[in-house]
């Protein structure tokens, strides 16, 4: 096998086209062995082998530096980069991360995960390369589905300007996570149609130079492609075409199920995923759809990440015109809501915790300075979320919390959930975010308050003495085994507190807590820094109460375990136990 | 006087074109009279006089629905719609803001000051007249400098397939506040080279329809196209040719200097500037210019406000290649200082406080997960920066602080900004922001630290007993005040600490404050909620020392007295004192 002698990129040079096309197959097997045991992107990698092997025998990386978007397309630039054991050998699959990462390889310049971001940090490497009278070639590749991103036409726009080497590879495969949604995919399907050849051009357009490859996974057309453009002294895009999947016959047919896949059985193609028992995305999807069938005004948005709430092809095709997925496109999305909100509809805008982070000048100015009453649901926003350093769920409490206006709910169950969620779709006071529980779907067969519009107003939801544990959200649950051990070790049952919401303090019951209890115990699924329970601790800053804060350190984690962040931080009832006492 | 008469713009479609123009003469005495005596956004509004009128003319606001960009061009809109009194009657010059603002009329939609979010904002507007089922127009204003920012280009590109009416005006005026920067501008030229017909159009293919107004300050031609495109069924975008500052000379041709105007004289066109003393703008500036020059390896970035630190188009000059203004793109300026920095350069992003919102995933993701050591200058961040509701600079630290890797420094006088300035500039380890200090200009003769390497270390600048005041930034010389009035009333010197670093607590000092001191007092400009003081307050929260924090409330300000908002926070020495005691 050829993979076998390729440590580095110059190993890849010494092939012939023919060779290098067997090559291609020899790494679609180290993809699959992974993939099919580990799951991760099988899509972009697929579709991107062709190039990769073409970028890395035309340039010379490290010293040329190559920016991948996202970079859960960067799989094959790992394996012809020394890094191939994490694909053929199960032993060495956590050797490597699924994004580009630094640390793991000089070919690797910047740890991604977000879309829409290589323009603009590739830019940066080719401003300092001038800066330093250097002459390397800087290549940015980027995803047709990220160039609805913001961030990336910013990049797109600044670049034409360099009057340097700047190579933008356009990686067009004609799909997002899931179809694309934007004017500018009809000007892509354009320039495809005519071999790069119609007149109106959207890079043009936005000032850059430009080539067209139409057979994006034709090694020998890519590397006379990139041969062509390495060493240009302007910035210029190419644009290739290629197909997502390609060399597996279910992805390259089930586009969207196959950008990223569980663990799957390699014959039939049956993906393995988890549990069969109950999940907030589709009983999400599922009350979205019944609210919307019932009220036309109400609308759903998302932006590229339909499934994060359970909106299949199906079930987008089954909401009709009030699902809206605006595209990788936070920005748009919020600033949109508001305006719905304003003109009388009801906009729900779901996304990830860590890609609402895109959004927060439009929360504060788009949505809370007009204080519109849209709604915002912010999924995996969790220690249990994503552990990619790139897509953690634990910032959003001090980004989103600090903002005026905002009320930001977390519930904690699933009952609490909904009628939170329902309160915050038919009010039309506030801006409302409700942060989706991510420790499993919890009932309860307490009732739960329909109405949130006394803000602020915590819930005892036991009462009891000396001490008083206030649990927020998804760690409601942790607050009540708590409780129940220091009943147990004491005798005294503490009182537990339900704040409910993230944006403010009861300061009435807190006030009143000072009678009957002398120590606060806080807990949050989150950093501590700028968080819920600092605002408690501040409250009491100068009275005699003991406040003590559980939630996470303010770091970066990266591919964690639970469990041990968890014991670090020391939230569990038995350690939190101990500290107290 | 026709103006006399207008009331609301019905009384606007009364009048025949040759009234309308005089209309246009008499609204630009209203405007004169307002701007020449109170300063604000001249080019803007008197470039945009006959495309106001052409619009209330053919339109019908409010049933139409016309939002600005930045909106700092409203003030033909504000006085067409029962607002002229704020224009020609001095008395009521603060009945109006300089931005579109709901509570002023129902004519206007959002309180708008960032740049960029008017096509999204209108989106939204356009969505919901679809879900109702209304038919209304939905009319979006954007200038060309605005469209380099990724929330106008995400907005462009979604709503071409909006399937209903959507009008975008592109009032392209060929500037910025400075001059344009980005490819694009290529194309506006193009366009208007070509009297909108060159085959290869931004616009169409963002995926637009698409109708050009060469002669953007005719009322005739503006009401001839609008009437064209009323009620169109789909979305287009009117590209319209104005002249920024038209009908006044020194505007028309000083066109940076006249984008903002303070008060001037109308015969002379000299504007009348604040104090002459020093300011923190040209200090920064002349820094920024000599370290370029000692080292071709140092890039100063700013985003369409060069002057926000003192980069006059002279400055810019001086500067060269080093010198790089990305236009309206904040996000691609972090995540490419984050690139610079790591080839090895030694980048200073700046901008105001209010403009870094747009960055905080940027920050987060494409630097500090990163940790590329560029340097952020973070401009008029404080409750003594701009007033308005849109631009106000008190939730930056909040926002930044509370990200894992960055260390935030604030100075607390000149030689302390300038020697951290130059440290973070110099250092290669950590991503760094500078708050510049927004109190004056103040100096002192002791010296200041130049090494801030050793992070988290707070500075005692003097040791008293009992009480120790922890005053960050520029609110630093209220804590000495503090410090002097308590020794005077107690005749016990309190400590006085200058924490320097907001982004983490000196344990060891706060440890070592239990021995002698019983309260603790923090001072931060800026508010309180997931700031600074918080966390000393979760520190001391399960000890005996009594905490007193001191910011601002969680709010959004308008117009605001500085006196008054810092009494309202009890920030004086004199409440401080009551309230400790």
């Amino acid at each position: 096998m050829y993979i076998e002698k390729i440590n580095s990129p110059s190993d890849v040079k010494n092939l012939n086209i023919e060779q290098l096309e067997v090559l291609a197959a020899e790494i679609r097997k180290g993809l699959m062995n992974r993939l099919s045991k580990k799951g991760g992107h099988f899509g972009p990698n697929f579709g991107f082998v062709e190039a990769t092997i073409a970028l890395h025998y035309v340039f010379d990386s490290p010293k040329d530096k190559i920016v991948f978007d996202v970079s859960h397309q960067s799989y094959v630039h790992k394996m012809l980069t020394g890094r191939k054991e994490a694909f053929f050998d199960d032993a060495h699959f956590s050797d490597v991360s699924g994004y580009t990462n630094p640390q793991e390889s000089e070919h690797d310049f910047f740890n991604v995960g977000h879309t829409s971001t290589s323009v603009s940090l590739a830019c940066g490497l080719a401003k300092a390369r001038d800066l330093k009278g250097d002459n390397e070639n800087v290549i940015a590749v980027v995803g047709d589905g990220s160039l609805s991103g913001g961030e990336a036409l910013e990049g797109i726009d600044f670049s034409a300007e360099l009057d340097s080497n700047f190579i933008i590879l356009v990686n067009d495969n004609d799909m997002s996570i899931a179809e694309n949604h934007g004017g500018i995919y009809k000007n892509l399907k354009a320039l495809r149609d005519s071999n790069g050849s119609c007149e109106c051009n959207l890079f043009k357009a936005m000032g850059h130079d430009y080539l067209y490859v139409s057979e994006g996974n034709d090694i020998g057309k890519l590397i006379e492609a990139f041969e062509k453009v390495k060493n240009i002294d302007h910035p210029i895009v190419v644009h290739i075409n290629t197909l997502k999947g390609k060399g597996y016959a279910p992805a390259e047919t089930e586009k969207e199920n196959w950008h990223w896949c569980a663990p799957f059985d390699v014959e039939t193609g049956e993906q393995k995923f988890g549990g069969a028992g109950e999940d907030y995305d589709s009983l999400t999807c599922d009350y979205l759809l019944k609210k919307m069938k019932s009220d036309p005004k109400v609308a759903t948005v998302v932006a590229a990440v339909p499934v994060c709430i359970g909106f299949t092809e199906e079930k987008r095709k089954e909401a009709g015109k009030q699902f809206i997925d605006v595209g990788i496109a936070e920005e748009h999305a919020v600033a949109m809501v508001s305006g719905i909100a304003k003109n009388g509809g009801k906009p729900v805008f779901a996304t990830h915790s860590s890609f609402f982070q895109r959004t927060y000048d439009q929360i504060s100015q788009d949505l809370c300075v007009n204080g519109n009453s849209a709604t915002l649901l912010v999924n995996t926003a969790s220690v249990y979320g994503m552990n990619d350093v790139t897509h953690l769920g634990i910032y959003d409490i001090p980004m989103m919390s600090n903002i005026p206006n905002l009320v930001y709910l977390a519930p904690t169950n699933c009952e609490e959930y909904f009628a939170m969620l329902d309160w915050s779709i038919e009010q039309s006071k506030y801006p409302v975010a409700v942060r989706i529980p991510c420790n499993g779907v919890i009932h309860t067969d307490k009732p739960v308050e329909k109405d949130y519009s006394d803000i602020n107003k915590y819930q005892i939801t036991r009462q009891g003495e000396k001490i008083a544990i206030i649990a927020l959200g998804d760690f409601y649950q942790i607050g009540e085994e708590l409780a129940k051990l220091i009943a147990e070790k004491t005798g005294i049952a503490p009182t537990l507190i339900n704040p409910r919401y993230i944006t403010g303090i009861d300061e009435e019951m807190l006030e009143n807590l000072k009678k009957s209890h002398s120590k606060v115990i806080t807990l949050e699924d989150g950093i501590l820094n700028g968080g819920f329970g600092e605002k408690i601790a501040r409250f009491y800053g100068s009275s005699d109460m003991k406040v003590y804060n559980y939630g996470l350190k303010k770091e970066f984690l990266d591919r964690y375990s639970v469990k041990e962040v968890l014991e670090e931080n020391h939230l569990t009832p038995e350690l939190i136990f101990n500290d107290i006492n």
